[in-house]
């Protein structure tokens, strides 16, 4: 698992000095909530991504409340050292690895829903909760949390790197649904973004500068998110397709039409493949839309015979129903651990992971090219979307010891991201810049945009010890 | 129409010198296109706001390109001037004042459509380019763009102020619609934030930063926004009430039940009356929401029924059909047109327009109290509301010449902020902080997060150049 970084990534990787006078502080404010033990340092220290070669964190803070939170990033800051905000570990961009050294601040026990707003349709949580407690703490009032990347992320990282995942198409991202935060800033003071009232001219938008900033301009310890009313009828659904370009065709008329669809996720045959072994599915093996439709019972049904109509005519079929909660359930599972049943599918092997994004009418030019480049390569790998966002992922399963598999998947990652920027798309639409992205930023955004980021990062963190290392170079 | 300045702001109007040599290169550079008639100059020190006092800026360059400007901040910035953008005057809150002196720059001529992209429901305009002009330039594609602030302002100051208004209730407001933008910053260079793409996690969120900064931070030179299909079907309706209390109870239920309204406005009954004497309408005088429901036809008649269903309950009478399109655009430009008719109500008088929002669950209390604050006053005054979102605004009419009448419109506002404030509002919806604002800013976002917007100002205009004296204290 020794996957070494790549090379344009050097200049930011260096220990900086950790003092024991810092640690000894740090042990007698926090006592056995500051760990030194290799064991949870080496946790910290790493994510779902493929980079694990860098040393873990000097310490591990847990924090229980917003003053331990300012109490920790004081005391580093009065030595200098770097702080990495921790949730649950689910990034997978690197954003997690100390590439500078320093101490991790784990928020998982800040776990508490604060209050539920049900009239306002508002909930206040600190940063630890995950998406899936939200959802617990607000079903009873009959409002729900939309944003699902998946993992059950924490709430705090989740706003950290600007997370989307299956319902934005519908509901939009972490952009669109936090309202409110309280942020530690670099010099450990506390300070609030935005209120509880739906809109707001007040100022400079820190909410929206806080989410997406990956922890490098301040560790967040509350936020305020948007709820959605239950929908009074819920279907998801399931369409086989003789080719991705007949899926991806559908998604475009769908979306274009204006149809309100919830979810619209692609995943391609070879995936369905392994998420039949992983699973035990038995789904067909064709390339599937997995469609879900929220409203009233009339306009789900109108959404969904419309979208069927869409899909008759490319040539879409076994158009199949899960209106059960069981059912639904499995089949969203299924989509969850494709990256798990990818994985697993090549013993040993780490998945290289591609976020592009595109204008909905440019995504079959860069998706069809790009799965064209992929089979050419021969590598493994695996793919799902968003596709009704125009965000997709392909993962290519790499065996890290192997350099050529390594440059092979590098090499087919840039193809697609240069494709992507060309066709005025991100090279992420959800999982963050990260370590890995950070020379794609460069071309998407242009060096003058990077500067200004850069210029504002110095400006409110000076000695550069908030998650040192990320987004762009120092 | 010598309002003076209240004495707060003093420290930020003081007038910083621009040479002979500035106004001799500009008009080198633009020739015709730099004007330093005081009428011309006149037009563009003030706007629809109550404050007229300070100088106009002492030259007026009209671009034509983004070049244009970025040549004329560089000219600018090289001798340390103020640059001011302007684009229709339509500004509330004193955007347009040149209260540190300089130079304004006039993008109304910068008024292309510049691509509308149907399949991907987005069009690119210079910032010149008026939301009427938007919606006239891709109508024949089936959409529109929703954003609909009363005024017929440009997509660069509504994209500056973080406009909003009627619709936002369903559509959001500039902070969800714009996509992508072009700026140029204070040091002339030209940068791009933002991409077509949907979503994005590339790096800080400079389009939100720069949507919101009143000009602060650069001048906005393009601008890429959501459009929307036009609704299969549209219908608006009115509904009068017995009191504000019941409108406002019959609004909170509306929204609670997620209702998909696409405008929920109030007008009072004393504004009704204003409406009335101006347009000739014979609208009835009693509290009135006016309301507009968008979707396909089954969904529109569903959303009416229930909330006329709900409008009984609270004793709501006369709801009145406007399904023609002629009928509907008499109604809302009533409703947009109250601001004049009430400042026509009472000659030579200005209004001092209040913009506070609040969490739909708090609107009752936080309405009602300032209502009956208001009547006792015995100032006259509009009340016009977005209540849908939470956002209403009171128009206290005073005699600028009559100190008295000044200190009590004031007295009120800060009691209806204060208020607002205490219920987890802000104190500005949609209109910005510009220079009224500054210190319910400070009051509403605390010290730590003024100083952070500071920071930020600082370090990407450390010679305060880009629209000084606006929002905070430099």
């Amino acid at each position: 698992m020794n996957t070494p970084l790549p090379s344009h990534l050097l200049p930011e990787i260096h220990q900086r000095e950790v003092p024991v006078a810092l640690i000894d502080a740090l042990k007698a404010r926090f006592g056995d909530r500051c760990s030194t033990a290799l064991a949870v340092r080496e946790q910290h220290g790493r994510d779902e991504s493929a980079f694990t070669t860098v040393p873990p964190p000097s310490a591990v803070v847990f924090a229980e409340s917003t003053q331990d939170v300012a109490d920790a990033v004081k005391l580093a800051a009065q030595h200098r050292v770097p702080v990495i905000p921790f949730g649950v570990g689910s990034s997978l961009e690197g954003h997690l690895l100390a590439v500078q050294g320093g101490i991790s601040i784990d928020v998982s026990r800040m776990a508490q829903v604060l209050s539920v707003n049900a009239e306002d349709l508002t909930v206040t949580v600190q940063p630890g909760v995950t998406r899936k407690a939200v959802n617990e703490a607000v079903k009873s009032e009959g409002l729900f949390f939309p944003i699902d990347p998946g993992a059950d992320a924490s709430i705090g990282g989740m706003a950290a790197t600007r997370a989307s995942g299956t319902n934005a198409v519908r509901y939009g991202t972490m952009r669109e649904n936090v309202l409110a935060l309280e942020v530690v800033t670099a010099q450990g003071e506390v300070i609030r973004t935005g209120t509880r009232a739906k809109k707001s001219s007040a100022g400079y938008d820190l909410t929206r500068l806080m989410v997406g900033s990956e922890g490098t301009l301040g560790v967040i310890t509350e936020v305020t998110l948007k709820l959605y009313p239950l929908p009074e009828a819920v279907s998801a659904a399931t369409c086989s397709f003789p080719s991705i370009e007949a899926a991806v065709r559908t998604t475009i008329q769908v979306i274009q039409m204006g149809i309100p669809i919830a979810r619209c996720e692609l995943i391609d045959a070879g995936t369905i493949r392994m998420v039949n072994a992983h699973s035990k599915l038995g789904l067909r093996e064709e390339t599937m839309l997995l469609m879900e439709f929220h409203g009233s019972p009339a306009s789900v049904q109108e959404q969904a015979e419309t979208v069927q109509a869409i899909a008759d005519e490319f040539g879409g079929q076994a158009f199949a129903w899960a209106t059960t909660p069981e059912d639904r359930t499995r089949l969203w599972t299924a989509r969850h651990n494709a990256y798990f049943a990818a994985v697993q599918s090549k013993p040993g092997c780490r998945a290289i992971s591609t976020d592009t994004c595109v204008p909905i009418s440019r995504l079959a030019d860069c998706l069809l090219d790009s799965v064209a480049e992929a089979d050419a390569s021969g590598l493994p790998y695996f793919l799902v979307g968003h596709v009704g966002d125009g965000n997709f992922h392909f993962g290519y399963l790499i065996d890290p010891d192997n350099a050529d598999e390594r440059r092979l998947a590098e090499d087919l990652n840039h193809k697609l991201v240069a494709r992507a920027l060309s066709l005025e798309g991100t090279c992420t639409g959800e999982h963050g810049v990260g370590l890995h992205k950070m020379d794609f930023l460069r071309h998407e955004a242009g060096d003058g945009a990077v500067q200004m980021m850069r210029t504002i990062k110095r400006a409110l963190d000076p000695d550069n010890i908030m998650n040192p290392g990320k987004i762009f170079a120092w």
